[in-house]
């Protein structure tokens, strides 16, 4: 390679040092902070001239990526361009980013509509119950104000979700569940535990959308398996089980966002017995459980806890303010992830615990989501009729739950009809947020408690034919 | 080496095949689930006989590292040691790792006692303010009861934060403050954000003891700089900036953990200076900002938020059981670290901002903060007389705060001595849960507001008397 850059003309060998620096660079042996091979030894060791190094030194330090320091030679710059999600992955546009979604709809002000968002609006939820927990607990204790969680949170909190769960054939003892600060930190845990970077992981082809930028933050490959009414198809499922021997897949078993769907028996079934000779750990992530109107088979059920780990949060049903969520999973395991918790976040909330407590054993809960059940029926049926004449269509009517999975005219471009939509004040979810594969970009996921108002069918109705005019 | 190979005994051979497979399953070119090399494949590939191989994988079977499948074949079992803080290093006794004392002192009941914790007595903190600011939002707005934060977090919070701040020469505005859900998860995500696995990071040697195990969970290579009364030592830290290049140093300003030594500006500017053609980053952790009785120097105040990162909690003054910290930083920083805080927990609570606020807003705060210094300063006196007495002295009298580090009689082992003393339901904090170096053998650190019970001496003296016994 030597003698082959010598022939190469002065500008082209030029290049040549200039990209050997960078890939040092990009491939951290030479960080930030460390001086370079002297100009004399860069040239000797890559059978250049010297004049041809300086010019090389020069142009990478205009560009910022060295600078000199006289007297002493050249020394690579930074602050390293740190570690971002941007940039742990091939650059996307933020319009259609796994995070773009929840940025705007977190970011949104009072005015802006968001069918797009993942949560029940505020007047939803069940305010009276958390008022009064607000004010049991500024009567209480003052250690439950003032002191520090234990490791692995309120033991009553935890009993109350060993019954929970138990009532879905989930069997763990209250020291098998550790209280986390959200279902997406007890996700974030257990990749911390299981993952390196590199590792394979499955997810639902579409899946929530976060899962794909809390994986991009872990570094690992991440692969998506199709999703079907009934769960993920099985076939797809085996091969990838063979030709990634991957250690994780993460899914929602009860109601699966985006689509809605359920897993069935059958599929759970020949799911786990796939799994069974490999060494894949499953996250199993059942946020909606409170929202089932009929009993869906667990797959930490069939599995016994063994390869599948239950989590489960309240941020849906509770509350989104009051950060509180869990992790079920075997008892070695969970003593690891107590010390990994303790080590990177010191231990959840315990007024937040003892609030999520109060709530979810308070009188109104039970009634509350029943009530919250008929009314998501209802918005599921209106929302439907308003978007097929929109020519809107669900893939399929959910049994339950929040979300409406709909595919937009043919030719349609979801995340064009949200930019549009957002310049109306109208947050949507586009589908290739949710979609390893980028084949939903003809999918929007519709929030059916948040979809009440005419003005996000007329804005939708409106960007929806600009579309179909581009198209034609 | 084939060759080699060959001449060796059976013996030695099949060990030969044992290690490398052992070694692919370390370096995880094999990884669980995996199939192994077919027997006569790998018989070829190590020239050695058939029946070599099938005794090794028979011997690898054995003991559990592989498995066989029958009419298939062997294959890497699992599920794969996960990773655990435990394994992430040199296994150390839990006596005196650096989870240690979290866990004892977090899993205490109330009868325990615990000197060794990092924490005021909850009846030392501002309950009347915390349970005003419970009721208020007993009847506050039902959007802060139940919606998510936005991405930064709380607006009126962070202003107020910003202006806290600015009072040590702290330029931020709110725009460049991010909260977090604690001041150990803002270091976590400033550590994921800027380290890769097997950078280098300076700390204190002693330092607050779980920078050791978050350091841990990101498999940095951690070095101590020896802190001297008035910072770290310079020469030690200029050393190990050109020794090793490190992305980031962890520290504390104002009041030094677990020393309650301060920085002096002589050593701050010293400190930036030999930093100035680094690009070390610096984390600065000023958690027990309030309790200082004079104005100390801040790194960021001096740098401007060029490489210096301010973090802080509520913990230590407000309460534990509420959960928030904050990170002020360069804003294209914040702009990353809010996209990863999003990916990795979906934002923090939005009622403990509130709370805090309220509470930090409340007329009494600082009354009760003035009363609270004063109360400290008085248990400073009396902790150390009492410990003086058993032959227990101060490395340094500190001016303020709640932790006196003191040095043992010579040749007594502070972990000898905690073990004894848990024993009689006392925890205490051994010094080598402070030190990298391990050569805090002989420190103890006392929480002087947790001090205040006769029977801690009377553990402590029966302690040391049996270590001197021992000793002698």
């Amino acid at each position: 390679m030597d003698d082959t850059l010598k022939a190469r003309p002065h500008g082209t060998r030029i290049e040549a040092v200039m990209g050997t620096i960078r890939s040092g660079i990009a491939a951290r042996s030479l960080s930030p902070g460390m001086r370079l091979a002297s100009v004399r030894a860069q040239a000797k060791t890559m059978q250049v001239s010297v004049s041809t190094v300086v010019e090389a030194y020069e142009r990478l330090a205009a560009e910022g990526v060295i600078h000199a320091r006289p007297g002493s030679g050249y020394y690579v710059s930074g602050p390293a361009a740190p570690l971002s999600l941007a940039t742990l992955g091939p650059r996307v546009e933020r319009e259609v980013d796994p995070l773009w979604i929840s940025r705007q709809a977190l970011e949104a002000d009072d005015a802006t509509l968001k069918p797009g968002c993942g949560w029940l609006p505020a007047s939803w939820m069940p305010v009276t119950g958390m008022r009064r927990a607000l004010r049991g607990l500024a009567r209480g204790d003052e250690a439950v104000l003032m002191d520090y969680a234990s490791p692995l949170g309120l033991p009553a909190l935890r009993s109350v979700l060993s019954r929970r769960i138990a009532a879905n054939g989930i069997q763990a003892g209250p020291d098998q569940i550790m209280l986390t600060e959200s279902g997406t930190q007890a996700i974030d845990l257990i990749c911390r535990f299981l993952l390196e970077p590199g590792d394979t992981v499955l997810v639902d082809d579409p899946c929530y959308f976060n899962f794909h930028a809390l994986l991009k933050a872990h570094r690992v490959k991440v692969v998506g398996v199709p999703y079907t009414p009934h769960g993920p198809d099985t076939e797809a499922f085996g091969a990838a089980l063979l030709a990634h021997a991957p250690r994780l897949y993460i899914t929602n078993s009860a109601i699966h966002n985006p689509t809605g769907a359920v897993l069935s028996p059958v599929i759970a079934h020949r799911l786990l017995k796939l799994a069974d000779r490999s060494e894949l750990v499953i996250v199993e992530d059942d946020i909606f459980a409170d929202f089932e109107t009929a009993p869906a088979p667990r797959l930490a059920a069939f599995d016994g806890l063994a390869r599948v780990i239950h989590i489960g949060s309240f941020s849906k049903t509770l509350s989104a303010s009051v950060r509180c969520g869990y992790i079920a999973a075997r008892p070695d395991w969970i003593e690891s992830l107590a010390d990994l918790k303790l080590a990177t976040s010191f231990g959840g909330g315990r007024l937040a615990a003892e609030l999520l407590h109060a709530a979810l054993t308070d009188g109104g809960y039970r009634k509350h989501m029943e009530a919250t059940r008929a009314r998501l029926a209802a918005a599921m049926e209106r929302t439907a009729a308003r978007l097929e004449r929109l020519g809107v269509t669900p893939w399929l009517m959910p049994q339950a739950g929040m979300f409406l999975w709909c595919r937009l005219p043919e030719g349609v471009d979801a995340a064009l009809v949200a930019r549009r939509c957002l310049d109306e004040g109208v947050v949507l979810a586009p589908g290739n947020a949710f979609s390893q594969s980028q084949t939903a970009s003809g999918f929007l996921r519709f929030n059916v408690a948040q979809s009440a108002e005419e003005k996000i069918f007329a804005a939708l109705g409106r960007a929806i034919d600009g579309a179909v005019r581009q198209r034609d």
